[in-house]
């Protein structure tokens, strides 16, 4: 079965694309044969992630930078991460839906991928999902995903080049977006920037960047956009190209793309340990006798680590 | 030496409880062997969480409820955990120097934390640092945190009960808190609120409580203060008092606790791992080799950690 995935992906057949997306969602055991199978045809997207709080208008941002792309030429694959509770799953699908505009067009594939436990597994599987459309041909990747933490960041961590949407409404907004998300950005975009206080809001951003330690070769700059004009998308769209190019002609994507390579081994390894562990100690009689020794302060978690640790076997620990 | 610092907890002596919660924070050697002997004095204490978003008044709210307690002579403990960029540090720590008007009062104990490293990290040594204060004989430890992502949600996980703090300011703070948080509210505050909007905050949060699927036993209360003139501090005491109540008397807390005791040992075990995995694989020749074969494409992450995996001992793996 998975020969016919792995053809598919490679013809850029949208339908075996949905179905190995699905599969990656569905950690079925197949997944990582046909990644591996996949992997020699990846390399060749670009990957941008488009990253802030909820409202800043991320899905008309993606929308207007479509049409960008597309008229040039280029084939785009989408995929829009919401690591949301249920409360806010509405608004959302609503932008999902206005985005499906773009779904006739046979060059765009777009998806949806949401939290199936914990949000670790959604970035390795948004990181999967971006192996399937890079070997499938698509010439730009855009994952986008609500910024509000440090898991997020994970999400869009694969992205060559990041932009941190932040919006003037609420004078706190730069205040907000925090932890973490201020260093990844390459591109601040300041879209409703027809709304007051988008002057305040692109100052408070250079007055962060002016005190950020970091002497980095590349300052972020700072681009206006309004999304129902489409005013400064094509600033936005330039502003990619830049950092692309910087990035291309220092060689530090070269370097990027060699740490995360370094990065995923490691988490593929640590992911399969881990669930070797799981399988072989949590539910046994063994475990459940201990945790009831911690309990009632017989035992400690640490002696019980290191009782469990030396039964642990890795025999049964597989990546296929 | 680490004999001193266990005799220094377990008599209640600050010193050496700072002490110890810096060897924790330095992943000191001797860290799991103090923690381990400490355990059987652990599990007395009361654990009340404390999140938000940046601004909503936590750390004032924190102070209003230490006065509380002291009046009810009971010894608190406070972690208050920044995982925070260098961007925020200056609020924080102005909110710190505020609560330190209470460090002259023996009976509490204030430590800040920060990010060294990962969160997961910070997630670790929080829980650590809620066994010192515990065993240190303090009545109630106070876990407050900013609340804006999954990883923040790990932060407050220890804690019994859990406080989300909203506020009227920003219509959308109601939408802005998710990911999770509305989810591990045990009680929510809604501070500020004599500020306008502090019906229609309380009413959404109403809202969300009963588009809420999962049909509880305890319905979150949604409590009002105003920490200028400390009114509501009353009721939100007593929200906690009600929410412990619940919690013993509905057996609850047992299954609360030996499902946090699973996850200990589980993820002391998977860290141990972890650790020994990186120590062997990560900088070594035979990595660099593996991670060059797949940056060319004559290799795949998922070959690579098959065949690393294959060579993983964890005979050097230690718990002490």
């Amino acid at each position: 079965m998975h020969e016919k995935v792995i053809e598919g992906i490679l013809n850029g057949d949208r339908r075996m694309v949905a179905r190995a997306i699905s599969l990656i969602e569905n950690q079925d055991p197949n997944k990582n044969k046909i990644l591996s199978e996949i992997y020699p045809h990846t390399g060749k997207a670009y990957v941008v992630g488009i990253t802030g709080a909820p409202g800043a208008g991320k899905s008309s941002l993606v929308d207007r930078y479509l049409e960008t792309l597309r008229k040039q030429g280029l084939t785009v694959g989408v995929i829009a991460v919401d690591p949301t509770s249920p409360f806010t799953g509405g608004a959302i699908l609503g932008d999902r839906i206005r985005m499906q505009e773009h779904a006739l067009d046979k060059d765009i594939f777009i998806r949806s991928m949401g939290t199936r436990g914990s949000l670790g597994g959604l970035s390795r599987a948004t990181k999967e999902a971006v192996q399937v459309l890079d070997a499938a041909g698509k010439d730009v990747i855009v994952i986008e995903t609500v910024g509000v933490g440090q898991s997020e960041v994970d999400i869009i961590k694969y992205a060559d080049s990041t932009l941190v949407v932040m919006t003037p409404a609420g004078g706190d907004s730069v205040q907000t977006i925090k932890a973490g998300i201020m260093e990844i950005a390459d591109i601040f975009i300041v879209n409703k920037s027809d709304l007051a206080g988008a002057d305040r809001t692109v100052s408070e951003i250079g007055m962060m960047l002016d005190l950020s330690e970091n002497n980095k070769q590349w300052r972020p700059p700072v681009v206006r956009t309004v999304t129902l004009d489409s005013s400064g998308i094509d600033d936005m769209y330039e502003a990619i190209e830049k950092h692309r190019t910087f990035l291309m002609e220092s060689g530090n994507i070269e370097k990027v793309r060699k740490e995360r390579i370094r990065r995923d081994v490691l988490d593929l390894i640590e992911y399969q340990i881990k669930n070797t562990v799981w399988d072989q100690v949590s539910g046994s009689d063994e475990f459940e006798e201990l945790v009831n020794q911690i309990m009632s302060r017989e035992n400690d978690p640490y002696s019980a680590a290191a009782q469990v640790l030396q039964g642990v076997n890795l025999d049964q620990c597989k990546v296929f």
